[in-house]
């Protein structure tokens, strides 16, 4: 039996592609769903598809539609959510997505490094699994489906 | 017919008490709840229930026990939830209230300054209300009460 | 025990008023919530708390996170919801109310003239109550209420 | 994955058969479910299956019976909903669905041509992503599915 | 603390009465709601407010409509729902409104003579209590306030 | 896309196996579930499994366990609930089944002949399609698989 | 505001008495609910209110719907739950109280002694606090209320 | 059609491995999931994953979360559970998913010797089927399949 697994979190660098990779060589039944991970993509797509917006903050009110309909979507029908919280960024969607999934009684796998520890403290009382590498997150996962 | 509002947000400054002075010279009949205002009450409060932790992470994980204790408790009772967000910090505790309220199908209003627009805009997409002031909430909820 | 009702439909003339004044003199413990009845107030709200919008569009979206925010207050806290529709408008914030009550589990009493009946056909077929007029309405509260 | 839409709007046009088959040349893994859209048929089931009713009221009550069962059933299975309106008609079932969807936590798309902003903002304030074309509303899974 | 109950059951009796009358005289804070008791108003209310209809098959429709609006709202209101069967009737009504405690997660008190036992097994076996008369019923809602 | 149907009714003829002929004959996508059609088996079923039970109140409350069981588990993977009543018996679980769909949400055909009308005016008025004979319910099945 | 509090757990001592007391002295505005205290009358409740059951088994079933009765219907009111374990006894009522709690939404606080860490680490982890004694579940509600 | 059958309870011995040989056996078209069986391997997970921990009482709080990441999982998908009491053990899990299956409307499978009939007569209470072996429940199962 396939788990539907998404993974939220920052789209800075390429841990979705080295995650799926790793996953594929364990043999684990996962799919793997997340944002979009083209950074330039996800901020154009309100104009790729809805034309030119008058000024920056409709710009952003665009692409946020798109977005938010494709992590609707996909949260929707996961089973399990993966939150990656990095050193760099303020992140704010990758919270909103970590609580609804909570919220919506998913278990929620939230992977941050040492130094967020204060900063992430209550959202990680209420996550089901916390841990500090993806590599964790993926033993986790496979321990659920031993 | 009174309302519930709990106020999520940043606990840096006097925003709170501000917001229930003026809600009070207007009449409005508003019960306003939010989290521990004091910030070092809320820093120690897991060591000051379940006594000394041994390091930093577990004093955090304690006093997030308990600090969530009390914001799950007034937020379900909330009619709508009010987040703040500022510009210094990261406030991830705003953005998970402010998504629990959204996925609990509770109405949120949002209140960010214009510098926040980018980083908030996936947020703000899901919000009822984006306003830029916490007066601008004052008279949303004002206008409810009409 | 009182009941909350939301009376959801067209703002063009004064039903909300009459209704009011009879379910004083009938005695019936009813509290009565709505959408904003001043029509203007209600085109204008956006702008009179955000500020000037740069077009009539976007006057139209900020006056609908108000108007919005509003509905989804009463709504849920109403224990039952009256839609009037009326022949002249289109009406289609009275069908979103008149859906939302349905999903939501709140039973819904539809107040349609005869000549409304086909095209409010399927939306009639899922109301708990029929009427034609708000007096009719007013009854079956009271009936509720014996 | 699949996605199951449910396309929801105007039977008066073929707008569903254009979209299901720019969705197979595009490749989508798309399952595409709506109402009737024979209008007569859609008119006229209820007197198909029941038999002659007395008059026309009980004739359309009649057939919106089996018109909701069907819009039930696909509305449930559906990821995403579609709702398109045009200039021509009141659409109340168009706005009921719309309506059904959000309160369902469905994501919704709404299609609607720049003369229908007014009388659809507070509808579209609610919905996932507002759009002015079918394409676009296309796009928009293009962009989830990527 | 008070409780509000809903006594769903036959309406051919005054058991009803008794029971408000005992619930009065042993000092339990009990709101108790029921369908409408005066039978005849229950079958005429339909034509009462809609107006004579077409046959007697319209009439009991449309009686229907009132009548469960009235239960639903209570129903909905209840912390608790007791039961009635005799042996008189078929009562499908009682068994809607016990099932649909059942599974809206509210307590159901299922009352019922020895000689029923057979054709309301499965009903009994989903119940949270199963006794014989209205005055056991009474005495578990005692020992719930003790 | 295959559509799971609950048959839910008397036992006592053989209109389900009616009912999976025609649908098979008409090539529709249903995967026909129900209560135990073997009565005595239905009745034995408690006794069978937990063996000899003290007397027949307690054979019957075995019994009732384990059909029930039967009934939650295939209900609940139902996207729709057919329920039919006859003239001879009292068929209070028929009764159950039916509320249990509509308060679970999912549409409810009710087939019931004429002769049943007053006695089931409530159900028939929550129900979504309310018709006369097996073969309409098929009907309305296949015009929502249209 | 007033807050509704259910006490879980062991009935062999008078630790509710001492809570109920405690909390009377800090003056907070606690509502303080719970299972039937009373030991003897917990067991022989059955009895008393359905009269002289055939065996210990059917004493016992008999006792339990009263039982469950009014857990179901305190803890359905309850804004939070604590749950007490104590070394002697094996108290599935309260795990299962405690899960119920965990399940519905509502906030757990688990008092548990340190000898019981590592039975109990699984509902431990999945509650909002865990103590080891009544006075700090009192101290945690007494911050909530600040 | 399958069922997902999530088989709670002791992991002291090889119930589970019997079970599922016997359902193979009879062909049943059961999907049999659960937890961790090897018993040190459950306690050890938690380390294993995140490495050493300060003291036994984190090293349980680290194994818990990936226990309960697990529970969660399956339960969730789960169509039935059945939960196992032995007499050894005190078994909060096996009490806690108990409960977790009843308060999210799954149906419960209680195993219990007749030995602990008293200390469980609330949670047998509420289950849907209480047996005594193991191989009463696959007859169950076998009989909600035929």
């Amino acid at each position: 039996m396939e788990l539907i697994v998404y993974l939220a979190g920052q789209i800075h660098d390429d841990w979705r592609e080295q995650f799926r990779q790793k996953a594929k060589e364990r043999g684990l039944p996962l799919i793997l769903k997340g944002p979009q991970e083209n950074h330039d993509r996800s901020d154009d797509i309100g104009e790729q598809i809805k034309g030119k917006q008058p000024n920056p903050v409709y710009r952003d009110q665009a692409a946020s539609e798109f977005n938010n309909l494709r992590t609707r979507i996909w949260m929707e029908k996961a089973d399990v959510v993966i939150a990656l919280f990095g050193e760099k960024y303020r992140q704010w969607n990758t919270a909103m997505d970590a609580a609804t999934a909570i919220q919506s009684g998913k278990p929620l796998i939230l992977v941050r490094p040492e130094g967020l520890v204060h900063p992430l403290k209550e959202l990680a009382q209420r996550a089901q699994v916390v841990v500090e590498t993806p590599d964790q997150a993926l033993d986790a996962l496979a321990y659920v489906l031993e």
